[in-house]
């Protein structure tokens, strides 16, 4: 099916572009720390790792600086993390990009544009550019898709240019990567004589989404629906590229297509498998290719595969991918919080995957988990200064897994940066004659809508807060519908335009109040969402969190640190009668909301040196005071706790 | 201070040897499965592992067979697990004797005659006798005691020597280790001009005892005390050792020498730290030297390392040593369950320990600890039928943990298989005119005490049953002391001699009641243990148990599994009043009591694919049945969980 071909295109969501919206509040705070922080951080640190030298041409090839993996089962490594740098590169910039529309940074705008200077010189004539396989292993380009990360390299950097262009007009990037894109097409694609690959890593195809929406070009578009139909289909490509190479296909390191989720063409898919961040990745192209080309078969596989996600393997703060052995996903309900994989990227694939699934139109499901990946597993794994960062984001610790300044595998920082400084883009969904508003907080953006421009100011506390105001501002009265999305963590909301109440009930679907009129400048929009403290309990299966109950205000879950509760906090039960106290603390970790409590401990007194007895412990009032997941660690290190004991 | 020196000699208990004692009930079981199977299984691992290739000196060296360690930190590795094969032999040989005294084996006897006469062959004119350093490594023997297991090596097969003299009455091998000790003695010693040194791991110290008293040298027993005494002492021998090697001494892949406890003097030491099993045979050693030396400042030591790690680091199950990173102990109170390394080896230490802190008098804080670790954290490393083998004894498994036919460093197999083939000398004590029961169960023991030969016959179905009948027989009348343990498990305990009730509260000191008298033939000892379902609480500052409970049955630890207990087991809450109904089931796992109750689950119907709700799950009615630990994953593959869900 293409986009021609289908008779009654739905209305498409598409998002705004990053420059659209400007942020303050909350996530003004965050992207603040991104632009004043991070983005420079990102930088200096992919120069410290030598990663300039590799894109150089100016510059002797380095040769391999990262040596190749080694383990027990491997005969023979073909991997190693410095294969991926062009992919670190492409989300620096796309971070530095945003961060540049944010706060200008002439040193760092000089420094990435020397960057681009440095991959316009590499390119190829036939348009080629991987400084891997360039520098490092020329000669050896499109050999091994499934381990090389060769397209995911390319989408990372197509990514980086259509920011790059969008936040600062420069086109030199987005120019290269059109014409790497175009030279992909020529090697790829159904046509007789081409390859029929696909990458081990998906990232290419939502990054060639991007680059058709950016430069208006479908034929990326249409590469990209290419390789997610081409994904698994048989004869399989990586099994006939490893006999190319001279290698048995058995011999892969992670034993099933499942890591790539290439084990079944993607449409006969209905479990969440293998690698996190890959099957993000993969479903937010799908998802993509679903909106663009109205893909109903797509769709279904989509919405199977986020119903056995959300019902079976998801972590109660949008964290995903419980194992370190994979990188990803394990047995069904297997969830466990001290050793949670949970990798900073898995939940900023899940924003991704969400965000895109709101494409296909307005519907809270999808809203209410990109909102609590955003919130909860995703930011927290940046420092709330924006320097240091978590690649696992575990739900209890004892004290010992801490903030690092970089990782190994740098994949994360540059991801929670780019995601925290594009914010923006996430708030709002746009169509021909509709803005639906997805995320609430203070921000200002503009869209043009039914031909007319449009600017949406919203005035909010939020997540402090569920009063939100949002003044409709356009140049000439303009008929469109305003969807407005009612949280599923909400018990009660209220809702007015211009003071006169609107009844949720009737105008409310799939979780989103629809509001049709001719809006004009000066009509005011007043949404009250009750924010209460919720308990959370997860389904029994979930042996680990058995007995336990989770504690959440609006979108935030929360967790004890040590540094706020004097006893171990295994130690602590929850009553059921505990009432909680919401105060909202300025001074404390850059302004949050604190949940305290009188709840039980176990005492310890009197159990006199022994470690084992037939009588229960007795139990002591404590007090408890519990601070939002994401705001964890950014003090001294100690125990941390997500799943309290119930009681 | 000196044996001689000790103005007033305490008591000293001693174990009988394994032929001493004659074992039935389910003790004899269990020597059954070593007998039949075990000790043929080790020998013929043995050799598929190629390990009679490096000992036989008619063969050409096999070379380095598995590889050296390699690990990320390591700059250059010094260990394979091929430096200890002598071990493996030792203890294959151990197991093989003690088997060998249960039930004639003449194809076996004859291939330990062999491997005995290729370490006769392979020995050094000198007496050395390592076959790595001989075959693989020459010239570098006594370079690196610290990594390599030299010392060790000779102590396991010391340990062989010794039970194979005394089970078979063939001294060539215990000949042979003699030599090789009166070598060792030449090379160490605090003499002017000897090296001051001592093994990385210990073992040695423990077999040098063994060795003394079954030869009745008494050098032996010194050169055990010297390498006591000369543990952690300045300069530090490792450090002079490495620089010696042209190392820096703080290239330690283990970064400190807490990990083999030569970070102070063993005098200085209070707490239990490091790899678990070089612990256990460390504090074995001290507890035969603070024995036979009456080494009050040793004694002292031992008593603080018992607290520490009996208040703060055993596992309910007599397992230790929480982390696979050192195979040891972590931080108080840090016993994680479904990651418990616990391994085999560091619950047979503990009984090897345990059963020494007895030769300074009965004392039921020893032997109660001693019978948990052989009841349950030990012996579930070997399957019901002697085949398969654990070496880590988790107390919570989703069904992946399962028995395997080998390890790659084989440790556990031999070690498990000699424990409990020797089982009898764990039973009693014996001392000049005293005999300490310190276990129950059917078995005959034949002793010699003051002077006279006495013979002890039990007839128990202990551990299913606390009812302990035990004939005396003595050749003539004997005075003699008569200690009976009274465990701590039991809440009510009732003795009598010859149908005369005794006062248990005026015999009784430290948990073993007295009884002094002239023992004839045909007098009868009746001891009644009421044996009840115990609902075990841990410390509250263990988090992974608060809110959970462990049952126990007498000495027994009980789990469920997969296989009688329908639901996922942490969906299982245990009542308060839950009433358990034990039953012996004769044809289940070889004939276990299981306990039965009726408790709650938390029911699944009404979530309707919800991962997280607000509400709390309904609860229901199940059946739950319990098997004991140790008979844990000998059926098919499930989940197991020790602690249960209290409410």
């Amino acid at each position: 099916m293409t986009a021609a071909s289908a008779s009654q295109p739905r209305t498409r969501f598409r998002p705004p572009a990053v420059p659209q919206v400007d942020i303050g509040g909350f996530w003004g705070g965050r992207v603040d720390a991104v632009a004043n922080s991070t983005a420079d951080i990102l930088y200096r640190r992919c120069v410290e790792a030598g990663m300039l030298e590799q894109i150089d041409p100016s510059h002797p090839s380095p040769g391999v600086k990262i040596p190749f993996h080694v383990s027990d089962s491997d005969e023979v490594s073909t991997v190693t993390t410095q294969m991926f740098w062009d992919s670190d590169f492409g989300k620096t910039i796309e971070t530095a990009a945003y961060s540049l529309y944010r706060k200008p940074n002439p040193e760092l705008e000089a420094r990435i544009d020397e960057i681009v200077d440095m991959y316009a010189r590499l390119q190829e004539p036939d348009g080629y550019l991987s400084s891997w396989y360039l520098r490092i292993q020329p000669g050896q380009r499109w050999t091994n898709l499934r381990d090389c990360h060769e397209l995911y390299c390319a989408g990372h950097l197509i990514e980086g240019a259509v920011a790059y262009f969008q936040a600062t007009g420069k086109r030199r990037l987005l120019d290269i990567m059109a014409r790497y894109a175009d030279n992909i097409a020529t090697v790829f694609g159904p046509e007789e004589g081409k390859r029929k690959g696909y990458c081990g890593h998906e990232e290419i195809e939502l990054a060639l989404v991007k680059l058709a929406r950016a430069t208006g070009e479908r034929k990326y578009m249409d590469l990209a629906k290419y390789f997610i139909d081409q994904r698994g289909q048989q004869p399989h490509y990586f099994d006939e590229e490893a006999r190319a190479r001279g290698v048995d296909p058995k011999d892969y390191h992670f034993k099933t297509y499942e890591y790539n989720q290439s084990h079944k063409p993607v449409r006969e898919q209905d479990k969440v498998v293998g690698h996190a961040v890959r099957a993000m990745y993969l479903y937010s192209g799908m998802a993509d290719i679903a909106t663009e080309y109205d893909d109903d078969s797509l769709k279904a596989a989509l919405e199977r595969l986020w119903a056995d996600l959300t019902s079976k393997r998801l972590y109660v703060t949008g964290g995903l991918g419980p194992s370190s052995d994979n990188e990803g996903f394990t047995a069904d309900y297997d969830l466990p919080n001290e050793t949670a994989y949970a990798e900073t990227c898995a939940a900023v694939g899940l924003v991704f995957w969400s965000s895109r699934m709101l494409g296909m139109g307005p519907d809270a499901r999808y809203a209410d988990i990109m909102e609590l990946a955003l919130y909860n597993g995703s930011i927290s794994g940046l420092s709330l200064d924006g320097s240091l960062f978590f690649y696992e984001n575990p739900l209890e610790s004892r004290g010992r897994h801490n903030r690092w300044k970089w990782h190994h595998c740098p994949c994360c920082p540059p991801n929670i940066g780019r995601m925290v400084a594009s914010i923006g883009s996430y708030m709002y969904g746009v169509a021909d004659d509709a803005i639906a508003v997805h995320l609430y907080g203070d921000n200002t953006a503009r869209f043009e809508v039914a031909g007319r421009k449009v600017r949406l100011t919203q005035t909010s506390r939020y997540p402090w807060d569920g009063a939100v105001a949002i003044a409709v501002d356009a140049d000439t009265p303009s008929r469109f519908t305003l969807h407005l999305r009612i949280p599923g963590w909400c018990r009660n909301a209220a809702l007015s335009v211009n003071g006169e109440a609107v009844d949720l009930a009737s105008v409310t679907r799939d979780g989103y109040a629809a509001i049709t009129r001719d809006w004009t400048a000066g009509d005011q929009v007043r949404l009250d969402l009750e924010m209460t403290v919720e308990r959370v309990r997860a389904h029994p299966e979930v042996r680990q969190d058995a007995g336990r109950v989770a504690l959440m205000h609006g979108p935030l879950v929360y967790c004890l640190e040590e540094a706020d509760n004097a006893v171990g906090l295994n130690r602590l039960q929850v009553p059921e009668q505990a009432r909680f106290d919401c105060r909202f603390e300025p001074d404390l970790l850059g302004g949050v909301t604190t949940l305290s409590a009188d709840v039980e401990a176990d005492a310890t007194a009197d159990w006199d040196g022994a470690l084992y007895r037939r009588e229960p412990a007795r139990t002591e009032a404590a007090p408890i005071k519990a601070i939002p997941y994401f705001a964890w660690d950014n003090r001294q290190p100690g125990e941390m706790l997500v799943w309290l004991r119930d009681c």
